[in-house]
């Protein structure tokens, strides 16, 4: 599947309707399934889907690391076809095989939530207990310069090849301390782009990712602080704004969480020490 | 709860740093209980949780009127004791119970997934299936002058108050068809600013919402506009770009979504015979 695609539309311009074509960023349901069972539906742009399932399922705290995934698959094609018509395809489920030796019951409270709460647990959490999981704080002695900082937002907009093309895409770009673009994925959903991300480090077994920079298009919000934890990313750099529970967690978890990053001003919201600069 | 709340951050301007205070969007989780049973809970800007909930509960299908609810009211202060401290307090709470007439056995197949499937059914949704409710074409032949369509960026901006100042928040609005803004709703996620406004016009007994418009700040996705259609609103338009699956929901449910709503200009994904001209 393409990340976009295109259709008819109408184009106003200056008050006068005109029928064009235009290139649209792709939605489409990933269903993951994890030991034949439905995890969760995420609405996400297509590709990278196996790095998606991998992120999730990581910074969801289901998994701890590349080595208990055995296999990723997408779902055989008979078992597909009992979904309704339009809205799935084979394409649309990814199937997780975990290593035998992964005992859900004593992962993060998974199997509890799951049963006794009748929840899922993970993904539209049902409490508030199940929402901030629990990661020990980073003691990461990582210190970047900061022009490194200035370099990144060219870097991730130069990258972003479909937002250029649709305006519809978030991206997040995971960098090095030299500021050098590693992987950059993009998404409709901001959550999806970070776990593409993340996903994607894991399966080259790059996690834990503890000399590295995330950087996001968007806004900083609580769950991108807390999927950074989770792979022990030190900075995270956000184009746009962070909200006070991102910042709370940031602080709590020693993670430097950097916003409005645009040109070379940017706001420091926890552990600005991690920046180096000349006095 | 305040929707904003001051930081002491490090902000570096021309590469020199200083600390100053700063005025960030808050970001809370609420949990919504239906008859003292946790059902979701969602990351929001505190402020006008009731209406969250109700519109909630309305475009997710599990009430069809503002007549199913008997009382909102937030958590009583000893329920949220047991909940670990810094995440919660009461106002985090909103318990929502409903005329005892409502069989949620009957209802979209609510009680079936949450029980049967073991899981919460709507939030993060556990199966392809479930993504998509049955919702019925609009038959509206509501029609809306260009000249209207021009005016509505100009006011949902002036009326964002928060974002303002912050740059942190999502922003909905629901028109009339002289173009008039009758609710502003902004928040940290995209769907709830579309929850609060329409679970505004739930309680306030406007739905269906037939001859309305909703505008919002940011991308139209699909789930944007299953929820318009849930509340029988006609026309959508967004500020940024739509994507591929909302568009085909919209022409599916027989509504006008339009995109890239700038100045005197807007992309018409759908339905264009509602915008009425001069030739």
């Amino acid at each position: 599947m393409q990340p976009t695609s295109t259709k008819l539309i109408t184009r106003w311009s200056d008050a006068k309707p005109a029928q064009v074509e235009d290139e649209l960023v792709v939605e489409e349901p990933l269903e993951i399934r994890v030991g034949q069972q439905s995890l969760i539906v995420v609405m996400r742009t297509p590709g990278h889907d196996f790095e998606l399932a991998a992120g999730f399922l990581y910074t969801e705290s289901l998994i701890t690391s590349g080595d208990d995934i055995e296999i990723i698959a997408y779902c055989e094609e008979e078992d597909a076809e009992t979904q309704p018509a339009g809205l799935s395809s084979w394409q649309n489920i990814v199937n997780v095989r975990l290593i035998e030796e992964l005992d859900f019951e004593t992962q993060s409270g998974w199997q509890r939530n799951f049963h006794a709460n009748a929840s899922c647990g993970l993904c539209g959490k049902m409490t508030i207990e199940s929402v901030r999981q629990q990661v020990p704080p980073l003691n990461s002695g990582f210190r970047v310069n900061q022009d490194v900082f200035y370099k990144l937002n060219d870097q991730l907009r130069k990258a972003q090849s479909v937002f250029e093309r649709t305006g519809g895409l978030h991206a997040a770009g995971l960098f090095n301390e030299a500021g050098e673009l590693l992987i950059i994925r993009e998404d409709i959903g901001r959550h999806n782009a970070v776990d593409k991300v993340i996903g994607q480090a894991l399966l080259a077994d790059l996690v834990p990712l503890d000399c590295h920079i995330l950087m996001v298009s968007g806004r900083a919000s609580f769950e991108i602080v807390q999927k950074a934890l989770f792979a022990r990313i030190p900075i995270i750099v956000a184009v746009s704004a962070a909200s006070t529970l991102a910042v709370d967690l940031a602080k709590e978890g020693n993670l430097t969480l950097v916003g409005f990053m645009r040109g070379q001003s940017m706001a420091v919201y926890s552990c600005p020490e991690r920046i180096c600069h000349e006095m």
